[in-house]
């Protein structure tokens, strides 16, 4: 009796703490969740503290190939804006004339996907609330980390200034701490490193689902990851599909990469109940 | 008893028509909506097809204002771009110094966000379906009408090119069909031109709503607004607060007007079904 009575105590006051404690954590500041992770008396909550893992994948972003340093538009792009074409980033807006010539053209070049896609990713509630690792893989089997707290220019110019400094020195800021990082990696390399538990892949050549169906599921998986694809035209490679648990399409025309991540970052706030845990702050 | 039969062979034949024609108008093109609205056959449907209108309301998007035209940077930046200050659109990205003086600082000179705005808006199955108008006012009282099948251009500069000869000719392209009109008008007189049924403001000065507790009230009202401010800091005018009928906030930090934008939509989208409807075709 004296025993169960104790039990009851020690239960009470668990839950108590674990009350007090989820308040407090809900009021404390964001470098919060990994205490929060960290506390055994939370695991009813592990769900709502899992690390949506989003990439961007063979994304249009590269620097001029070599084959086109020596084309007319190439050279007076280079001139005018007195940098070498190699430290240059391929954008179709400019070098078109150019890009007539290359493999693959259609994917090619499109650097405001990728600037697009991180400032809708970066500004969400997801990532404000450290839940979201973005990377970005590109066709040249490039990849860029991404820190949540990165804040990335606005104007499209200064992005693709960023991203050729990225291209040259591999991290940025040059000095002090890291918020991008290139590497040269594969994205079936950058997968056996996330060592993901799900992984999802948007195409208009996968099943159709709505994206709260996709999103649900996701949120039940420890490590789960969505792949988007970066480029303007075409589908992902064989070599990307063969990586992806499920493939999948969420509506019957294609949409901008930018459209499904904020759509998907959405749906997964709502799977883990966050639009309403940070309106009630 | 035959005339009770005869009837129930005509309304068969009615359910059976608008079952077809219902089948048919999915796999038709989307110049169909309106034909699908005079339809009385379809009446039941009529709440999925109200027309969602959002306006970017006092948006930072303007020329160059006359006071800033002898500043030396802007006289720099003119002589650069071969192009006098007056037909140049503010920007902060390039024009910060001569910003300095001018009032209200903090909340012009960001044409980046009209222009992501207009391609989340434009981009949405929402507006393929041509259920959503977009307008854009701006802090001195211009309003852009955007027609739904406008194809922006996504390279920034292309797009304040675009901002720079609609200011100057008010209308683009300069002949045929008018895709994107500016007026000089008040938000008040567009509203009067719209005569909503629902205006819902969205500012953190508003009172705690989930964007599905907005969307689902709005997908019930015949004419319902959102107004969206397009401006990097600060609040809605007080002429702008007087026009709204609720004002809500859905996030417990300030959200970019993107992405505001891109739930708003999603969750209208959601509440008359749309995905799931886009889906099945």
């Amino acid at each position: 009796m004296v025993w169960a009575l104790a039990l009851i105590l020690s239960l009470t006051s668990m839950v108590e703490e674990s009350s007090e404690s989820e308040k407090s954590y809900y009021k404390r500041e964001k470098w919060c969740n990994k205490l929060f992770i960290e506390d055994r008396f939370f695991s009813y909550t592990l769900k709502e503290l899992r690390l949506l893992t989003l990439i961007l994948a063979e994304s249009a972003l590269e620097t001029i190939p070599k084959n086109l340093w020596r084309h007319p538009a190439v050279k007076r792009y280079s001139k005018k804006h007195r940098k070498p074409p190699q430290l240059i980033v391929l954008d179709r807006s400019y070098h078109h004339a150019a890009m007539r010539t290359l493999s693959e053209s259609d994917k090619r070049g499109r650097p405001d996907i990728v600037h697009f896609v991180l400032l809708e990713a970066l500004g969400s509630p997801l990532n404000k609330e450290r839940l979201l690792q973005v990377y970005v893989h590109t066709l040249n089997n490039h990849v860029i980390s991404v820190k949540p707290e990165t804040r990335l220019p606005r104007n499209y110019s200064r992005f693709v200034g960023l991203m050729e400094q990225l291209f040259k020195l591999g991290r940025a800021p040059p000095n002090g701490k890291a918020l991008l990082k290139l590497e040269s990696k594969t994205l079936s390399q950058l997968l056996s490193e996330i060592n993901p538990t799900y992984v999802v892949g948007f195409s208009t050549a996968g099943a159709p689902y709505t994206i709260e169906e996709v999103t649900s599921r996701l949120s039940n998986e420890e490590k789960p990851v969505v792949i988007i694809g970066g480029f303007p035209h075409g589908h992902f490679s064989a070599v990307t599909l063969q990586l992806v648990d499920k493939l999948v399409h969420i509506d019957s025309e294609m949409l901008e990469a930018s459209t499904v991540t904020s759509r998907v970052i959405y749906e997964y706030e709502c799977a883990i109940s966050l639009p309403m845990k940070r309106l009630k702050r």
